[in-house]
């Protein structure tokens, strides 16, 4: 049975994150997003800077938040990621960040990928990163 | 006639706001978006800090972006940012980002910002802003 | 005997903390001292939170780098931090950074800081906190 | 007569650079300074932007920051850049930052850098870097 890549875990919100309205500064999302795209790719046998140095790369092409909640410095937040496919040759990771204690969403959005050469130029996707969105898994992964 | 506030600034990538890609961190568009929305105000008359102090904020409720170019170091950028009306509390900045010198574009995208008073609880716009979303200017501005 | 209160952890390079250099952007450095500073404090019983939920604030009043690696996205590193008394109020946190892997320095520092309360006035630090760091101990940590 | 490098500029407080304290980030002040040597060097005829793309790196060595003052979001600010020699190989840029209004100063502090090659090797100055320290002009600038 196909299951979508995904994975959780948990962060807390820097001092750096917040802004004067006392929450975290809304671009902090974004970056956020990313640490779930590293840890799912970690978690799917498939580091993303194993991916960089063998000359496949995943820049954004799209992205997409909502805001649904404050988060304040020290707030233990958790993140779920899951990968798909968009098309032949593009990734989508969808995000969800809510209070780790069960004090609702912070908030929830996606980015869309290419799957691009080191000069930027798309290209087909290797193998195995077909088969990780395909399957769920790398090949060789347990 | 009805003009929707706009503004147009020009502004140099930071080093800091690069990444290993050699190109802006994707982040950083939400950075911008928010300069965008800060030179919007001033030229409406309004700055942004002076409505935070009369108690009135505008919180990001969704942002959205497309990238649609490399952006390295030092590169002069364009920005426009144009404002207008969503439903009846709600207002929707439009932001665009091209090279300067007429090297195309960067990214393109929008936020949707809720009106709220200090702690964070919707309010109806204050009678200035809803006529500067109404007839692109402020009351009493040029 | 007094032991300076101190504690390690391991995280990873963001790829928004990278820079078109290809290795960390100099200014992170003091987020990861900031990051030191919040697990030592959790670690000595007294979450900064709490300290600023009472009205003890530690603003920064200076600090110091020394940048002696390079290190790239995803590379895990080892930080400790280490808290010390300058003076009569004031506290000063020297913090090392390094490869976790035994692949050598990343950089290393310290921040100085005054006691204060919320309006920014220099206050006397409390019994607690003296305790902290003449025994590095809060009373009643275990 | 020798006279260093210097260059002034203004520039206002982003609302990503804000904390919960409700003044600038600490780290910010390390990107404030990075603007300043890039503004630095374009008004000395040679923009890093361009030293970089000949093989001259710069790399930060070292860096101190003393905090003087609270900063907010929009607060109109005055850098002031010096760049000076140290010893063979290296640069110091000092940097001040105050209130562009006269309301007293911000921060101030110094970077030291290296002479690097892309590799990060260290080298020596290109002859036309040595004049521009010894002499304050670049040869052939106005």
């Amino acid at each position: 049975m196909k299951r979508d890549p995904q994975c959780t875990f948990e962060f807390r919100v820097r001092y750096s994150e917040t802004d004067q309205m006392r929450t975290y500064y809304n671009s902090r999302a974004l970056e956020w997003f990313e640490m779930g795209r590293t840890e799912l790719l970690r978690a799917c046998g498939k580091p993303y800077r194993q991916m960089e140095a063998e000359g496949v790369m995943l820049p954004v092409r799209e992205a997409h938040v909502e805001y649904l909640g404050r988060a304040q410095y020290d707030d233990l937040l958790r993140l779920s990621a899951t990968m798909s496919k968009v098309g032949r040759a593009q990734v989508r990771v969808d995000v969800a960040i809510e209070h780790a204690g069960g004090g609702g969403m912070v908030c929830r959005g996606w980015t869309v990928h290419v799957v691009t050469n080191h000069d930027g130029r798309p290209i087909r996707p290797p193998g195995w990163f077909a088969e990780l969105l395909d399957t769920g898994k790398t090949p060789g992964a347990r």
